[in-house]
């Protein structure tokens, strides 16, 4: 107790579990995290995927140039993607001013099965936003110390182990202390931006040396510019690894009330505020990394080598840039460790996945999801030997078809909206509907934005298919498939159990009482006192999975019990449940309708390891009859108190003696 | 229930539990193996060891010869042993005549330390043997098909996984097709070794050619034969490693009773049988090895080599030596499939080792001690790369203190025999003690046979101390302690258990009955209506995890049961055990003496995993209640059938609608 007080915290009571509201520029910090963090990696990735074509080229150096500075297009046609999303999520925060995640407005306006496509795509894409940021973060840090690279899989995942530790233990995910990350990097990442477009307008930035950093090996074949179509597809790649910098730009559509109000205003604002932020430092970097011909590798991020021009290598202000990236990047992966359990304890509580998702923890935290999304992010992260690179291709398609969701939900509440009456406000499933002159113009926007969001993902899908798309594509499926096996399921016994409203009949029934005997001592007596402290009818029975063992307990029983009938019941087999299965369908047939009460006792030990040297068969005997309709089962404890275990040194040998014959005698099989 | 059948096999009767009496050629065939086997390394061993200082030397080949030669000595010395530990052996099998392992002899002779002792040392031991001689056989596999050599270990673990599932299917040990392998061995390694010698008198025996082995790789400093002591501490350490050919020398003094009457007498002349054959060839091939230049290697065996040099590599006889030689191995190992499990009962029917082990499974087999036991010997597999070589330095101490404490125990013994007076005999524990003139004589053989094979532990533990004897050395103590800890707690059970003889004061007292509700449902009926049907008083309780819910369920209450009384116990800590515990308590503090009954509903499903999607609290409830005294707990289980899956498609949607608001107003929370 006192372990788990220290590693996890003291408990909460539930009426602990309130928000506080925050302003804009705490909410900027707390929700933009996750969105502002992939400008960490999102230039990194295009510039990788171009490399396959730069590599490729015959005059290396001249075309290398031309063909990585094919990014700053992309980089300006996904930030024209990022404008179209935003203004489209902007309308979400206002129609679901309690919260308009993809999972609620798709149940909301779309039904079951879209909603659990969106919940699917969500949580896979929150398990994979903790690995790549995970991992992304510790690519910062091995850039500045080399040395630690090969130990980049125990850092991601010890990193991993810490942010569920402190999740554990619940952190206010609005508390202010939050945005110092944020503001930390955003403050360090302006300043190098702003000396380097300074030096380059200057013309003395200075470029990377080629010998200085190695280049990404591809282990795929090269692409030149030369190949037409093939090139065409490595563009269309490029822009779906760019695509990646989208990511979490929903973050703000969940937490609305987080804000104070007018809430949805005053998110809306922060929202804009964010994606403003995000494309200036995305084209910017982009920019940048292109100027100073930043080599894409495995062993420095693109991060790094802006920083070595702008501040010279190993500088403090080199170190201060990918510290704070590093750390904006923890803040992302920390933001999925209360939307994942989140979204999932919501999924469970519409009965699409298990009830105990939905159980806070003496932390008031959702502990389950918070391990569940902890394993399957460091699986991830070993399997994929945490490089940023390898983790990509499985990444974003989650988000950009929970983006499509919930742009087809608002495109559908539009055109219910268009049927109102100047005024009017009619009473929804999740929000109010309500009259807006607008709603074509918003419907079309919402349109627009599904429409490109898909086939951003069809994109995304298709050049990444071969390269681990392909899990993602059979995983969503599947879960969704798993959501509804379960869902039946709880209906199948939500069914069964219903009472329909109506008075069931519980006339008393008969009710057969029969005693299970293992051996004859205290634990026995003790069943066979509460049995008749029922003041029922009894009888005892003895499985003889050992025949001289079970003439032991006959006669034992004549001597130390003296009432009631022992019957023994013969086992050829050696089993203890299928002969008292076959004794209670007898008893069953002989007297349709009757409960069977079977009593058995328990020996209960002090501590785990003390009861794991007793066969504990009260514990599988109640699995197993729990099978059987009519049967109901008693466990009568008998507890056994520990004593200290020299105490028996003290003994004289004729105590030692007689306890000896107990043994023989009391030999205890339970 | 069908898989499990096919793998394992139907289950068996225990009066199927019967020996067949054998004869002396099996008998020699079925408990030789052990013994025999090690032949297959001991040579290898002695000559691994010896080459340190054989590399060290300046003039490499000529010393070479020299220092390898050693091994014949070695070898005649460790004959020598193996002779007096036979004679001594075979006194033990006339004492008991029922078998008369070291555990019985020391637990008979010398008291419960020196049992547990020599327990500790045989189960390590028994785990060795398997680990050893599936290594040594796979490196005879890998000998003949050197392709093979980097997948040992999954070939060893693939072995150990095959030989443990024919063991839980059971085996007959006595079967007499277990003489196939040993006598097959035998006769192909007798032709071996017969032309060998033929060849090698007309002086047309080859030599192995150094460039066509690779010479095991020593990581550790070399010695030079001018090195004085350190020399001759590595003679003792090639000693120590040759002392493994004595391992199995013991078994046929386990298995007494499969013989055939007289079984003493029969079991003693095989023993001799095996013991002959053991020095012939052990002494054989230690002589041809060094005729032949033969060069201790990681990637062929020594055995290997004599076959290549003898019929030519890659011949038929060389894969018939070889394959031969790995089948008596596998047969070795098998052996204590039958021994460790036999000898974990007997410990845990003395009450030193968890009762469990003394259950037969459904096929009349120990199956968790072969589980263990698997497991176990696949672990030091992993561990030490399936190298014999790096295994040998944990094997064979336990066999040498069993050893000891055997003929210890025999010589005291034989001090209580030497008080008969002619003619007499006396009740034992185990066996009678008779009267035997020469009682004096054969106490003088077992002092020697004890004295040596102690002194040869001693060598082995401090020759071997550093290269893996120390984790053998740490651990037999701890499992001494382990068993002890073990006894201890079952004596302390069966004293608070035991009745001493006494009839018990089972006078009824009152029984307060407590119904746990966590919603209103035909799973609460069902309790209900049992809990009525005891005909009793009795009153129901909610506890609050959720104060909305327990307003609902007090609603549900007055509506669909609206008898009795339903209490809400508040719970600000969302726990569920703590306030019954509490509640229970007061209970018992207002009426001291009473039973407390607590009955609670269970959701019984048709499999496992819908059976998880539920929270099953009756199970955990019943483990932190039983901890509690004078509390009885009782599960009212409602079996939840299960549906196709598909049927809800038929409905019609008035049904479905029906199903969402019996969902709605009945979530089961259970």
């Amino acid at each position: 107790m006192k372990v788990s007080e220290l590693m996890f915290g003291k408990r909460l009571a539930t009426k602990d579990l309130a928000h506080q509201a925050i302003s804009k520029k705490i909410g900027l910090a707390v929700f933009a995290s996750d969105a502002i963090s992939s400008t960490a990696y999102a230039t990194q990735e295009i510039l990788i995927i171009l490399s396959i074509a730069a590599i490729g080229s015959t005059n290396m150096w001249q075309t290398q140039g031309a063909v990585l500075g094919i990014s700053i297009p992309i980089a300006i046609m996904i930030s024209i993607l990022l404008a179209i999303v935003t203004i489209s999520y902007r309308q979400t925060i206002y129609a679901y001013p309690n919260g308009g995640g993809a999972y609620i407005v798709a149940r909301d306006n779309l039904g079951e099965v879209p909603a659990q496509v969106a919940g699917a795509a969500l949580l896979t894409d929150y398990i994979l936003t903790v690995a790549v940021s995970i991992s992304a973060g510790v690519a910062q840090i091995t850039s500045y110390f080399p040395a630690l690279l090969p130990y980049r899989v125990y850092m991601a995942v010890g990193v991993i182990f810490l942010i569920t530790i402190v999740n554990l233990r619940g952190v206010k995910e609005s508390g202010s202390i939050f945005a110092i990350p944020t503001y930390f990097f955003l403050g360090i990442m302006v300043l190098t931006l702003i000396i380097g477009f300074v030096r380059l307008a200057g013309g003395s930035l200075a470029t990377i040396d080629p010998a200085s950093v190695e280049m990404f090996h591809h282990p795929e074949e090269l692409v030149t510019p030369e190949a037409g179509w093939a090139f065409a597809f490595l563009i269309l790649r490029a822009f779906s690894s760019g695509c990646t910098a989208l990511t979490g730009i929903e973050a703000i559509s969940n937490g609305i009330t987080a804000f104070r109000e007018p809430r949805s205003a005053n998110a809306a604002k922060t929202l804009i505020a964010m994606s403003a932020i995000l494309v200036t430092l995305f084209i910017s970097i982009t920019v940048l990394a292109v100027s100073i011909h930043a080599i894409p590798s495995e062993g420095e991020t693109v991060i790094s080598q802006l920083g070595r021009v702008v501040f010279g290598q190993g500088s403090l202000f080199h170190f201060l840039l990918l510290g704070g990236t590093a750390l904006i990047l923890l803040m992302a992966a920390n933001t999925s460790y209360a939307d994942f359990p989140r979204l999932a304890a919501l999924q469970a509580s519409d009965g699409f996945l298990p009830r105990q998702l939905t159980y806070r923890g003496g932390r008031l935290v959702f502990s389950w999801g918070i391990m569940f999304l902890a394993i399957a992010a460091a699986a991830l992260v070993v399997i994929e030997d945490a490089s940023t690179t390898g983790l990509i291709p499985l990444y974003a398609i989650g988000v950009f078809l929970s983006f499509t969701m919930s742009q087809t939900g608002m495109a559908v509440r539009m055109q219910k909206v268009g049927k109102l009456k100047p005024g009017e406000r009619v009473k929804g499933l999740e929000t109010d509907l309500v009259y807006d002159e607008h709603w074509r113009k918003k419907q079309i926007i919402s349109i627009i934005g599904a429409i490109s969001t898909f086939v951003v993902m069809i994109i995304f899908a298709v050049t990444k298919f071969t390269h681990g798309a392909w899990f993602i594509l059979l995983l969503i499926p599947t879960l969704i498939w798993i959501f509804f096996r379960i869902h039946n399921h709880y209906k199948e016994v939500a069914h069964q159990l219903s009472l329909s409203g109506k008075r069931p009949d519980t006339t008393p029934r008969a009710v057969q009482t029969v005693i299970l005997v293992d051996d004859v001592h205290r634990e026995t007596a003790r069943v066979v006192n509460f049995a008749k402290s029922l003041q029922h009818p009894w009888k005892a029975i003895h499985i003889a999975v050992n025949p001289e063992k079970a003439q032991r307990v006959e006669d034992k029983w004549k001597e130390r019990i003296g009432e009631g009938q022992l019957e023994i019941v013969p086992s050829p087999y050696r089993l203890l449940a299928e002969p008292i299965a076959d004794y209670i369908e007898a008893i069953q047939s002989q007297m349709p309708g009757c409960f069977v009460h079977v009593i058995i006792g328990h020996l209960a030990m002090d501590t785990y390891w003390e009861q794991a040297l007793h066969q504990n068969s009260s514990f599988i005997l109640n699995l197993v009859l729990s099978r059987m309709d009519n049967v109901v089962f008693t466990t009568v404890p008998y507890h056994i108190h520990r004593t200290d275990d020299d105490e028996g040194d003290g003994q004289t040998s004729a105590l030692k003696a007689a306890e000896k014959v107990e043994i023989e005698a009391d030999k205890v099989g339970a």
